[in-house]
């Protein structure tokens, strides 16, 4: 299932605390998104499950945390200062600026009128300026994309763990692009965060490890709860491929706007580490690259046997969180029909990613011992630590159950006097609908399974 | 135990690889620094904490994610735009600039002249062009703190769950400060991360949870390894309070550099809420605030019978998350003489906090049998879900132990060519060294009471 369209989920996001649009009771910024208090667990959840993926069920992977603001010469020497790029073109007539790749006609979308300037390049690297004296050479950028601190990091990681190639460097951080007409709301955004990985290889292994990587990935958006059906493989064409890049693989997504990147995995040769590297000639750098005079340090590994140094190839998938959390919540989201004609909404999350996992309810709304054994129960499964168990005293078990239906909690976990005669509950599958009595030593085992699965 | 100086913290950060200075191969950026491959874990592990205490062990606090960069209306009204500045003076002598509190003597420290010129205010909040348009009416501030972000959202989270007072939001981010002379390693730097969480409670209630939450937030420090002799409670004197706060209680640290904040809990009152909403004068706002036409919200929550309007007030731990990892990192620091006479450095960090919860080593690198028998450790371990367990190829045990002692590590398992045949390994503690030989059925329970202690 998926939904019928963006504003069914921008609806469900709002009203249940998934996601909200930035300072919106000052009339909200354009391009921007607040995580709500469901939103933020589905997220953490997704980023989480990519670290264990990259990180802990591997170890030829490490990752790193670095800072957001960087310096104007990593983005001369990436090329970012000179190519990150976006066509601009003005209405001269109502003084409007938009991206002339996405005028659908030569006429401007505010005013209709056609006197419109010529395209010229836009880029789109936020700057700003540091320290106290503000006379234009002491600026910073906002980092485009995470990229770039892994690979001046290169030897940092190198030399402070016991790695050989093929290895990798992972980071998960934010990333900042002034589109100039963000939208279809999370997907193109001013602030985003990415889930990034460098995989540093022989020259001549990069081919088979895009195939490797490309593979891998595609296996675990599936793992996430993404359809097969609705993504699909783009080969990049050449004419189209970013100036570093050698072949790419885009993860198309069947998106509520239309089919669109959700993750690219790219041949990045040795660009990068190339670029930022000093001793350049030396190195028998296969890219074309800026020279560096800057640099202090050499991004190469030298053969324990020949001596010779070599700059590793790179591969890397680069996924979007927001974008994955927008195509997870639309494989998720479905409305049912009931048998009483009335519809419900239900998030069928994969339970790893369920902001919630278990909501334990007191059947009545603050009576003591009921609330008490909820609690008990609640604290049991909290403390299993597979994430967020609820203890939710609403007092009304229908609400409840709605709320939980449209969140995603796999289930729910009524406490009601029954139970405090017979150390039993009700346990509510959040898929099924089904209702089934369960002794309460047996919760754990259940609650273990269900959420593993 | 502690270091005996910053120094040697930095030193061992940079050698095993928890923090480099950012953009260090093209000389580095002050005050930024990047989390290295054992940082990013051990961050991870104490956000991952603050997050579980906060969020996942109470029913009375949501979190949420909001993002960086923030209308300038929001500054505005919390206060920031006038007050959030440091005393700053030039030297005419050298063109230089310095934080006025901060001068020793009334001498320039960088040319000696005492040509300085009086102080004046200079704003801490780094600014940034927003959209295609710079002629400086689209500009966006990046957040200073991530508190403000928490009040604009107040109306969101309570709408979207089922809350009343008290109860909390708590958000973990990034915040950017300006600072005019950053210093003491990642103690005071430009860009960090901060974890805050606001209590929303009755006013009148206001002063009893400003005690409650003190009382919990040096508890939770001490159960992530904080010497209770090495924290003191600073009751904040009123001429130096914020502009919003009626009390603050800054828990101070033991640092190398000084006892200095750690942590604060601020009494904001209604100052927050109040800045932020719209019908300010029908809602008896206690607090001085700036008159707002510019919200659409209402801030306030409604009494059932009475059906007044209140403002709650709010009760703020603020922690900041680089002073608690240099915290922890100071108080796991100590240099142990053996009894052969060599020295050996340890990182005794609490087990939940450590980057590696344990590592597998074969005892010859690349004998597949070996390699083979440890992967299966190391992947049974790390399906237990308690953090990263890492299998470590290096085939120099003497080598790995050093490593493991100085990244924290609390076990070592070694698997040899007895382990072939007998189904046993050799596990090493951390602390007391140890070692002991244990049949591998029984590694996950000893693993697990370890780790969870």
């Amino acid at each position: 299932m998926s939904a019928k369209n963006m504003e069914e989920l921008v609806s469900l996001c709002k009203r249940r605390g998934f996601i909200f649009q930035t300072n919106d009771i000052y009339g909200g910024i354009k391009g921007l998104y607040d995580f709500g208090p469901m939103g933020v667990e589905l997220k953490n959840n997704l980023k989480q499950s990519w670290w264990k993926s990259m990180i802990y069920e591997r170890d030829d992977i490490e990752g790193i945390d670095a800072s957001i603001l960087t310096s104007p010469i990593v983005f001369k020497q990436s090329g970012h200062e000179e190519t990150f790029t976006d066509p601009l073109v003005d209405c001269r007539s109502c003084k409007s600026r938009w991206r002339s790749d996405q005028l659908n006609e030569n006429k401007c979308p505010q005013c209709g009128s056609n006197d419109l300037t010529d395209p010229r390049p836009f880029n789109l690297m936020f700057k700003t300026n540091v320290g106290p004296i503000e006379d234009g050479t002491t600026f910073a950028y906002l980092r485009p994309e995470t990229a770039q601190q892994i690979f001046t990091n290169f030897k940092n990681v190198l030399d402070s763990t016991p790695h050989h190639l093929p290895f990798g460097i992972a980071q998960i951080g934010k990333a900042f692009r002034n589109e100039i007409t963000p939208r279809n709301f999370i997907f193109r955004v001013r602030e985003l965060e990415q889930m990034e990985m460098e995989f540093f290889v022989k020259p001549g292994e990069d081919e088979k490890w895009h195939k490797t990587w490309t593979d891998l990935r595609v296996a675990w958006w599936e793992k996430q709860g993404i359809n097969r059906k609705r993504l699909e493989l783009l080969n990049v064409p050449k004419a189209k491929l970013a100036h570093y890049s050698k072949a790419t693989i885009d993860i198309m997504y069947k998106y509520p706007h239309g089919l669109e990147e959700l993750e690219g995995i790219a041949n990045r040769t040795d660009f990068d580490l190339g670029s930022h590297s000093r001793d350049q000639s030396k190195l028998g750098i296969t890219a074309t690259v800026e020279k560096n005079t800057q640099s202090n340090a050499k991004l190469a590994v030298q053969d324990p046997e020949t001596k010779e140094w070599t700059v590793p190839y790179v591969i890397e998938p680069a996924a979007g969180v927001e974008r994955g959390v927008l195509a997870i919540l639309n494989e998720a989201y479905k409305v049912e029909r009931l048998e009483n004609g009335k519809e419900r909404t239900v998030l069928s999350l994969k339970p790893h990613l369920s902001p919630i996992k278990a909501a334990v309810i007191p059947l009545k709304r603050n009576n003591e011992d009921l609330v008490n054994k909820a609690k008990e129960i609640k604290n049991i499964l909290q403390g299993l630590g597979l994430g967020r168990v609820l203890l939710e005293n609403s007092g009304n078990i229908g609400k409840s159950y709605r709320r939980h239906d449209e969140i995603g909690t796999p289930i729910c976990i009524t406490v009601d006097f029954e139970s405090l005669e017979n150390e039993t509950i009700t346990i509510r599958d959040r898929d099924t609908m089904e209702q089934s009595r369960l002794d309460i030593v047996s919760v754990s085992e259940y609650f273990k399974k269900t959420i593993n699965n």
